[in-house]
């Protein structure tokens, strides 16, 4: 592998670029608001657009809306290395998630172009549009991978009623373009993406950068116990049907399950709980659960799905409860490549970087770019491992510290040859 | 004990009268809406007053709305047998629960009186206003046992927020009027009240009738757990202070808890959890949940509370959350009147009915009463244990061995002289 390591990031234009993006879609509460295809959403979009043709990148938007800036190579036609993330946000959202890959990718261009250095491929920054899932899904990476169909964009609606093809056409934009955004695979050789943890684990080590080996998979369910509505007072324990019962057996077999069934990445939450008739003097007569489970091994995920089932149905002919569920989702966990893991270490641990190779926990559009090319991430610390709030930050240095890894390991990959 | 038993109730004229109060306040999805102090409600107390005049006792109301017929004894001057219930419903009821303590007392008092007997003591018998608390408490025995305060009138509101004090001008009464409601203890020797068991005990058990011995005290809390708000995917289980974890931990806390420190009475629930934020793909920062915790013995109460705050502590410690909790109310336990208790087993008895002695797990204006008199209860059974429900259900077989004992308790008490 030839190394040239003289260029660096500056995190002085790259923390002016965070400032300036920051302003827009910024809300009362100090939240940012730019969900995607809202008006600040394209604000932020020309802004970006604008700020890769100062920095010298062939510009252009696809169908998906996704916004695109290229570096060119020696070799024209040589696949490209696509790094990038999104700039679209949560509602009351911090400043980093997503637009610190698209930014930290934009200064790493800007770095190389105005140190005369071209590499051997095509290096093309990408904003994704709607990684948040605002229409449901990650809209602009699913496009940009071929995975958006015309139902889709027919159907997809916000959690507001709004349709993704009515919010589209009052923006001027055609929504049947994001069938067209389709990228040929052969054009991409890899996807390198960098974005904040969202967890605690970089912090709580005091590491500087994560080496993304694996991207978890998912699956969630809604769970059900149908019990029987009884009067508090006047049904003795052991006549009861209690369905928030069999809830709080079920949580509490949890962690057994993990032990038995699961690895060091499971992880399994029970984030929304409803009863009814849900009076503080009526038995429950039912209980309905979310339940999110994920691992990095599909294998791992079947077989607590199948102790996950198995639980409920004890619990159930224990409180004689019936029980039932909806599989709203499952989404396979993605390995990255493990050459360009490599190479991301390799730039980590040559520039003297604390760093650890982890799992994400989250979702990102790396996971639906590695349906078509080689993917790995880059994360840095998330301060209290908060995200998706105005409280979400990472050190300067650390973001210093995880765009310079970008940056050598897009110096590792474009420049060395296809 | 001197015993005359050749009275009989009539259960058809008992079903024509629970028939025709059944039809004031029906709403269209078959259930009753005769709320405390709504028109319902008002029509249904003069329907009743003129079949207390109809049945030939003297009819007045008291200053809380009280309904009272009096059917005069021996002695005029002696202190009354009281005998009652209330003819107010929840929303949605079923028309059984209160109006069949009423009408089945206006039935023995109305067989008594075509029979020309006439008891040593007065017998009055009373619809309590407002039993099922739309403003709070039980304002009516609570008027009549002296318990309500000018604070009450003024400041009680229902869940839409209307105040007592406006709700009863807009019907032509005085609220004021509630405090002059108060009757002096030494006019009454003591209160006998029928309901529905409200619980599956009787039904389950193939009996007839219960004999009630205690009214179970009750503290109700609103407990609170406080964790951190983390991501569901990328916070590991170990690093996770999950605030419904800890509601699942001490829930699975609850059946030792009841067997280390509560009695066969013993009864606690969570009826309703609050999670914050609520997300499925969010372990929960904050879970808020109710607890309702019954027995009738306060001694045994005292014990389950503080075996409660132990383990809410002990979870708590174990999964590094903080905790709060309101005591919201604590409602003493009732004994019933050991010789009135063994009345209305003699009448049980010598009837030939399937009985048991029992303890009442739900409230009763015989609760309030118990602070001004004796009090005894008599039970019939609720089909399926249910109520507050068009669901609510008695067979009138049962229905009449109920009225049938009550009547004999009626002749044991008030005609054998005080």
């Amino acid at each position: 592998m030839l190394v040239t390591e003289d260029t660096k990031i500056s995190i002085e234009r790259l923390r002016e670029d965070l400032k300036q993006l920051a302003e827009i879609g910024r809300g009362e509460d100090g939240g940012l608001y730019r969900m995607a295809f809202t008006a600040a959403d394209m604000e932020g979009k020309a802004w970006l657009e604008q700020k890769m043709k100062d920095a010298g990148l062939e510009t252009c938007r696809d169908g998906a809306c996704n916004v695109i800036g290229k570096l060119a190579g020696k070799v024209a036609d040589a696949p490209s290395l696509v790094i990038g993330s999104h700039i679209d946000t949560v509602p009351c959202a911090g400043i980093l998630d997503g637009t610190l890959g698209v930014l930290s990718g934009l200064e790493c261009l800007r770095a190389l172009k105005e140190a005369g250095r071209v590499p051997e491929m095509p290096v093309e920054l990408i904003a994704f549009s709607d990684e948040e899932g605002r229409f449901g899904g990650m809209f602009g990476s699913q496009a940009f991978a071929g995975q958006v169909t015309p139902d889709t964009v027919h159907n997809a609606v916000d959690p507001g009623g709004l349709k993704l093809a009515d919010t589209m056409q009052e923006l001027g934009l055609d929504p049947w373009d994001a069938l067209q955004a389709r990228r040929d695979p052969a054009s991409i050789a890899a996807y390198l993406e960098l974005h904040i943890e969202q967890g605690p684990v970089l912090s709580q080590m005091q590491e500087q950068v994560g080496v993304v080996e694996a991207i978890t998979g998912l699956f969630k369910w809604t769970v059900k116990f149908h019990g029987e509505p009884n009067h508090a007072g006047t049904t003795p324990m052991p006549m009861r049907r209690d369905a928030f019962m069999g809830v709080a057996d079920f949580a509490h077999e949890l962690p057994r399950i993990l032990d038995e069934n699961g690895s060091e990445t499971s992880r399994a939450t029970i984030g929304r709980v409803e009863l009814a008739p849900g009076s503080p003097n009526t038995v429950p007569g039912e209980a309905r659960f979310s339940l999110d489970v994920r691992d990095t091994d599909e294998t791992v995920m079947n077989e607590l799905a199948a102790a996950i089932r198995k639980a409920l149905a004890a619990v159930a002919r224990r409180r004689r409860l019936s029980f039932s569920y909806d599989a709203e989702s499952w989404i396979h966990p993605v390995d990255c490549d493990a050459a360009l893991v490599d190479i991301v270490e390799d730039a980590a641990r040559s520039a003297g970087m604390r760093y650890r190779r982890m799992e994400s926990g989250a979702a990102h559009d790396a996971q639906i770019m590695a349906t078509v090319c080689p993917v790995a991430m880059i994360f840095v610390p998330s301060k209290d491992g908060k995200s998706h709030s105005p409280a979400e930050w990472t050190a300067w240095d650390d973001i210093e510290a995880g765009a310079q890894v970008m940056l050598g390991a897009i110096e590792r990959y474009a420049f060395a040859g296809a």
